[in-house]
């Protein structure tokens, strides 16, 4: 294991310079002078009415600080990088609320010895210099099946009771009012965590080593051991896993829920979990939840209390029994990490409304067929074959100037081309068929090339019909196709795209008169051979920010041609 | 290389699983059957007004779903992990919002030419079907020295210009005026990102190879080439870099940006950075961009167009030059991922408040030596050099139970007294002796020790004075300072803490009498013996829930004995 580089200027400094950082982009915090404190800037406000100080160890932002504002926080102090402060500073965040004119201070700690110490001396030095000062423990871990002495470790249902509290003293209730409501809350909050990969504090190893594909149920938000260790299982699997654990009748350090239960839901990224993953165990919580009878009343999903960048998520429920709660948890606030959310019970709402109706796609529709059809079937059947059977070389290609998938996404294009003129009979009008296949490119080819060989197909078909479809109205086709490529994507022949093979094939196309194929078959073999060679001299240099380079994009192009010819000489 | 496990259901499941995820969770969305499109639930209120649609390929969460509400986006269309959504899925969005009543839809679109390609196959056909639509095009990305055909990438200003579009939609503008305004901006907008660590699509390989260590500049939000790779620096450095690089005037992808220029600032976490990096980062482009003239007049800090988990950092710098963009970006937004921001300049703004006074601390007083004060500086340095002498031993004893850093802290601890007793003269009063004793614990050692050593030694403090230090007075002491530990850390003899060494010493203490302690050196001696025995007794197991674990805080407690021991006998 190695110490992981991070993004800071010294291991002593980051902790204020993080502070400083976050202050300065809130307009609503301040800084206590040398202490590690934040504070609201309208200290005015907070006059006569209960304050609120929470704190603990830094590596947990936006815990606590980013929870500091208008019915929230009154103040954070913070310590060293999972370190609990020490009791000077938390001992300074409760004088100065003491002299803003607080009428008395709450603190909010998270269940860890040595924060309960250090903001128990605070409390016992404050209450010697006159001030009403009282604390709240969060203990909210379900992870243990048996409860130490230590009692449950604090976690993520620590910002709920800010946000709780907050309201409530903002609301001007009494400490008293809110010591007491807040403890009885506490007793229907439970977390667990699960984690996917380690965190390391600045300077030093991983907190813990965890192989590649394994996760740790219920470690603590310092990377203290869990519970269990195992394969990551799928997002629906781990979900109840922890949700069953959490409610585990055996445990002594369950949350009680039984159906019918109404709760608010805190799905709480630990750091480095992506967003796409967030959203998909948010929607599993919620499911699997509902389906034990659980109506979840709100729901947030974000980073609220994290272990610095440590793979994984927790999960925290708190049971909501009275509307009056939910009031309190849907109160505004000014803090800067609390999350724009809305006041709508999350289970029973219909979330799904119904799509406008577009029409029958152009590739859904049965037209006659015409004389026609039969070539087409098998000029389509010799180009989907010939791309297929060239699967791997584009991908081989593919993969020196692009992402390697070309002949995957030709493959599923032809794929569909093949089962559509299986069930389907062939349009004998051309531009009908041009509109089928470029609806099919859409949709199943997908990407860049989806969409170049759509704009392509869609704006060739208009020029051919059942009643036009002579060598110049099929030249007129390919040029309108052609243009549309070049308007959209920006590119001009020479840029090492498709348009250097179909630019001077279109210009050869266009010596085609009406008069019959067979007459001008010359032209034909030219149009061919400018698209070979312009697919050769194309295959120089990929150019990556463009994203339509040069050869991937051209087998389609290139077998259409050749094939045709072949079909058309059948 | 290995795929990395992630926390899904299934690789092609997931893009819409997450989508619902968000959807649920947020009150205020809805998602369009079918077609991987989130809106606005309120569409009622979209009647008769300009509608802004957004969207690109999953994998920047919260972008763009995230973005959708009151004052921002009326609807987000997403496609597959970086791929850009089909046509079919944004023609259904423009259409449900014009089926709304939309007066005209603005589709703001990242520069990438797949979702060029399908945003415009998508205009094209809403064209065709008589609803007024308008591309706004964002080319954000300031990497590139010399800017190619395909223009600047699009990144993460494009969030800033939903924000200023869906305030001027929210007022009622026109189409054609939102256009022409957002148009002005993206020319003062500019990004730049860094990053230290790649990110994997889902089923796939991680996007690029990067030592660990190294970072690369200028990266795509799909992990595209960067322009220049690096040891990771000190995040001033990092932050210089790219600033400069930013707006470099050799750089044709540069923001001109001079001294008295005002912007408004996005710093971006593009997946897995730490919020403790996140906040240095912050502050250190607000320190750098105000130390070359610019005003920063906003700021925000957070995770918004993210690449997967992809470790780094974006910077968006936004021109500002009139208050009215100002209040489009004050205005307010009921989307879930924009953050609670202030309307306070950042530049400028007082941020930090004078600490209340607290008094001298005990350990900066200077008392009147006494009769006492040679022996106990005696005591106390040999008591402190024997700790030092020590210091690997305890590490490596507390590794087995602990983070290892016993030895480290008592060697704080120690230095700190010796650097005391060398500047200030001993107390004669033994009580203000242990009260400055008990100041350094808990400034100088922190943590859970100097917690519980400071506790000990407060409550031991107060009872022995000047007129008062018999050896029953002392006895009193000790016992009142394991008392006061007992009750702060919630535990008792038998939980393998340092009371499994004092509370028998303290018990066979007691037995002392105010006589001279010369007639009782067989009652200090059994209580040294105790606190000998208690010491091995408790080196059984770790145990980890209780951070106060056995051996780790007995050091102090061993060598104070054993050394008061010697001392006296001097």
């Amino acid at each position: 294991m190695e110490t992981r580089k991070k993004l800071i200027n010294d291991v002593s400094s980051c902790v204020d310079e993080a502070l400083e950082g976050l202050v300065r982009s809130s307009g609503g915090l301040s800084l206590l002078k040398d202490h590690r404190v934040v504070l609201r800037s309208d200290l005015d406000r907070l006059k006569g009415k209960v304050c609120l100080l929470s704190g603990g160890g830094s590596g947990h932002e936006p815990a606590h600080a980013g929870f500091v504002g208008h019915g929230m926080l009154s103040a954070a102090v913070a310590g060293a990088v999972f370190a609990s402060p020490p009791p000077a500073n938390i001992l300074a965040a409760i004088l100065a609320l003491h002299e803003a004119g607080a009428s008395g201070v709450l603190l909010i700690v998270k269940n860890y010895t040595g924060d309960r110490l250090n903001f128990g001396l605070a409390v016992e030095k404050a209450r010697q210099k006159g001030v009403t000062v009282e604390m709240v423990l969060v203990a909210d871990d379900c992870a243990m099946d048996s409860i130490s002495k230590a009692g449950r470790r604090g976690l993520c249902g620590t910002i709920l009771i800010h946000k709780l509290g907050g309201a409530m003293a903002e609301e001007g209730c009494s400490l008293d009012q809110i010591v007491s409501r807040l403890t009885v809350v506490l007793k229907g909050v439970g977390t667990l965590g699960v984690s996917l990969s380690p965190c390391s504090v600045p300077g030093s190893l991983p907190t813990f080593d965890l192989k590649p594909g394994d996760m740790e149920l219920g470690l603590g938000i310092h990377g203290e051991p869990g519970i269990q260790r195992s394969e990551i299982g799928s997002a629906d699997q781990v979900v109840k896993t922890m949700i069953d654990h959490m409610t585990n009748p055996d445990s002594q350090s369950r949350l009680e829920l039984e159906s019918g239960d109404t709760v608010v839901l805190c799905v709480n990224n630990l750091g480095a979990l992506s967003g796409l993953e967030m959203g998909v165990v948010t929607g599993a919580v919620l499911a699997y939840l509902e389906s034990r009878g659980v109506v979840v009343a709100r729901a947030m999903s974000g980073s609220f209390m994290t272990s610095l960048e440590m793979g994984g998520v927790s999960v925290t429920l708190m049971k909501v029994d009275q509307d009056d709660l939910l009031r309190l948890f849907d109160a505004s606030t000014s803090a800067p990490a609390w999350p724009n959310l809305s006041a709508v019970c999350v289970s029973g709402r219909d979330f799904v409304v119904e799509a406008p109706t577009m029409g029958p796609r152009s590739q859904d529709i049965t037209y006659p067929t015409g004389p026609l059809s039969g070539v087409m079937e098998n000029v389509l059947e010799s180009i989907c074959l010939t791309l297929q059977r060239q699967r791997t070389n584009l991908n081989i290609l593919d993969q020196e100037c692009g992402d390697g998938d070309c002949g995957n996404t030709h493959y599923d294009f032809t794929q569909a081309i093949l089962l559509w003129i299986r069930n389907k009979p062939i349009p004998g009008c051309p531009g009908k068929l041009l509109a089928g296949l470029a609806g099919l490119a859409e949709e199943k080819m997908g990407g860049t090339s989806g969409a170049l060989y759509s704009l392509f197909l869609n704006a060739a078909a208009g020029h051919v019909t059942e009643g036009q479809s002579h060598p110049a109205a099929w030249a007129a086709a390919v040029h309108a196709g052609t243009e549309a490529i070049r308007r959209y994507a920006g590119a001009e022949p020479g840029d090492r795209t498709m348009l250097d093979a179909l630019c001077p094939a279109v210009k050869e196309l266009m010596k085609m008169t009406p008069e019959p194929l067979s007459e001008q078959m010359h032209v034909l073999c030219a149009a061919v051979q400018d698209v070979l060679t312009g697919q050769f001299s194309s295959v120089r240099r990929p150019v990556p920010v463009l994203h339509m380079s040069g050869r991937v994009h051209q087998p389609f192009v290139h077998a259409v041609w050749t094939q045709l010819l072949h079909g058309l000489h059948q």
